[in-house]
């Protein structure tokens, strides 16, 4: 029995979505090809393009994010291109993947997982090889909590006739990622992290660059094809059948990010992930993110603490799911997310449950001593912003 | 802006309700002359009967739980009846009103607010008034978190020609309270208090005694007639229409009390209450409570700290609700209930609400001070209970 079976979600997706987002979804399911949903499909076009701060147009799938990284490849490049891919963690690695399986060319930057790519990294692959067609990068590697630099990098691809493809699935919405501003070409991202939605949609917008090279490609796509997507919405409707209730609960989202504005919202993330990485060090734990995301907070779990059973006893009997490493990492990190329905109480608990996880296990520390700081930091942001 | 607009309710009634019993109401409605509502009612009836301890009926009414409480009144006594009321508090002063607005015959007791009868006091009227028919007294006065001596009463009035009447509202399914063990004549509860349910139903069992009193009853009563109740129990069916969503969620919680069991449901809040009073303490506060229930925790507010504008921008700025005092106690306490789907992390929550709170109106303290002792009182158990 978890107490009364509560269930605190931590995990950096899915997350845990507001309730009234929820509630949205459990409308009766209405016709896609009906007036009035063409309707929902324009409000849901424009508050798309307030999100991912373009004038472009976003589209959608009914898919994972993955399915918006697959899009991406075969919408805009063709067997044999060089692209450059960034691997620093699990997402990089898709990245590898999905090139390899459609024939690219990629040219791949190694990092030690928990370090962010060096703009020069990128740049010396460029001189070296001036006929590269894309960067694949991620903004924020979700399986090891770095932020990359896209902004910078952005700037070296804009002088060469590449483009930059940012996975930024655990990024947009949570924090400063202007896609027009930033001349990032195309960006993807997808429900269920960055955006606190149910898992089951990916999106995806291009540049005019991309946009270009698009028209040339030559791989084949079908499920996945833009040039269907862009005329269904010359018709206010959409190539496939979509996600009915998803889109309900989207609307809903996009709504209230509006409502909030994506400026007060950056600095919620940022207090949430900020108080939690001053929690961690009080608590005498390191951070494994050289350059930590504000979306999941990741901690280097401290020798011969028994992670795994950590973990498990705090979701089986306490209810709180936070991540562990995947692959190399497993068993020597901890991954908490601040992406999702996040309140300032819930980052307490998540520290308090911290704090009971690490004594249980055999690192003793002093009970209320990572909240303590959390707190003034929530606190003190509270009395400036809210007094 | 609540942040992410989050709400936790911490007020005495109505209180949070889990989200899978709030689902269950979401079922649609049903007619309740049809055999498949019987299965339910007699599932209900049942578990009802687990919740009160009790091998009598629990009878429902679709109201709040005052007319359970008048439903007592109108169907036990008579016009001129003597009847011992215990005032401590505003749900006291009900009893009272009731009396009178039904032509009885009340014996106050009155004691101040915050204090606990003694056995004595009703047992000195009993000498004087020997032919007295009832006490009428709460188990919990919600007004003042003050618990009552409902089982030491009970053996008093056992001698007697007298029934005790027992407001349980806020105190049924939170702590022991054994109506055929304890020989309570009759219980009253409502839903949205110790039962974690939305507002809207309310509840009453009879010993005996009471329905030996209830067939000489001269009292006019109609809605609230139980032998009509009784004679549709018998057709398994209710005498009116019944609240169909909300005994949809009854039937959901009695289920789920039943699987966790009231033993353990008495320890959970045992230990919720317990780490509020000391974490209280810690904040260097008093419990206004003489002997505190377990139910809520009532604080006595240092001289000089403004209440109003504390719980004010708790329940505006931060969407924390506890709840003030009534009548001569408003501004001078402050009303956390533990009563309703509250985890342990919940009560984390509302600590360092209150930390906040006194800090920013004049009552400074060290932030996680309260949260450390809440903390260890609450891992300590879950290290016993859940390892």
């Amino acid at each position: 029995m978890k107490f009364l079976n509560k269930k605190y979600l931590f995990t950096p997706g899915p997350v845990s979505v507001a309730p009234e987002v929820l509630l949205s979804m459990a409308q009766p399911i209405t016709h896609h090809r009906l007036p009035e949903f063409s309707e929902i499909l324009k409000e849901i076009r424009e508050n798309l393009k307030y999100l991912f701060q373009t004038q472009k147009e976003v589209y959608f799938f009914a898919s994972s994010g993955t399915g918006a990284m697959e899009s991406a490849i075969v919408n805009i490049f063709s067997p044999g291109d060089k692209v450059i891919v960034i691997v620093g963690g699990k997402f990089g690695q898709r990245w590898l993947e999905l090139s390899k399986t459609f024939g690219l060319d990629p040219i791949v930057i190694d990092i030690p997982w928990g370090r962010a790519v060096k703009p020069e990294e990128v740049e010396k692959v460029f001189k070296k090889t001036p006929d590269v067609k894309g960067v694949l990068i991620q903004a924020c590697e979700t399986s090891t909590g770095v932020k990359h630099p896209v902004k910078e990098i952005a700037e070296i691809v804009k002088e060469t006739e590449a483009v930059i493809v940012v996975d930024a699935i655990s990024a947009l919405g949570v924090y400063e990622l202007p896609m027009d501003k930033w001349g990032l070409d195309v960006v993807i991202t997808g429900s269920q992290k960055a955006l606190s939605l149910p898992p089951g949609l990916s999106f995806i917008a291009f540049s005019d660059k991309a946009q270009t090279l698009a028209e040339k490609s030559k791989l084949p796509k079908y499920y996945f094809n833009l040039q269907k997507e862009k005329k269904a919405y010359a018709k206010d409707t959409t190539a496939f059948t979509p996600a009915v209730s998803l889109l309900f609960g989207l609307r809903k989202m996009l709504k209230r990010i509006k409502e909030i504005g994506l400026e007060k919202l950056f600095k919620h993330y940022q207090i949430l992930s900020l108080a939690c990485r001053k929690a961690v060090s009080a608590l005498n734990l390191e951070i494994f993110s050289e350059v930590p995301s504000e979306s999941l907070t990741v901690i280097k779990v401290p020798e011969g603490l028994n992670t795994n059973e950590l973990l498990k006893f705090l979701r089986n009997k306490l209810g709180i799911v936070f991540a562990g490493g995947q692959e190399h990492l497993k068993g020597k990190i901890i991954r908490i997310a601040h992406m999702g329905d996040q309140s300032f109480f819930d980052l307490l608990i998540a520290i308090s449950a911290l704090e009971m996880g690490l004594n249980l296990f055999g690192y003793p520390i002093t009970y209320g001593i990572g909240v303590k700081v959390a707190e003034e930091i929530l606190f003190d942001y509270i009395k400036k912003e809210y007094l």
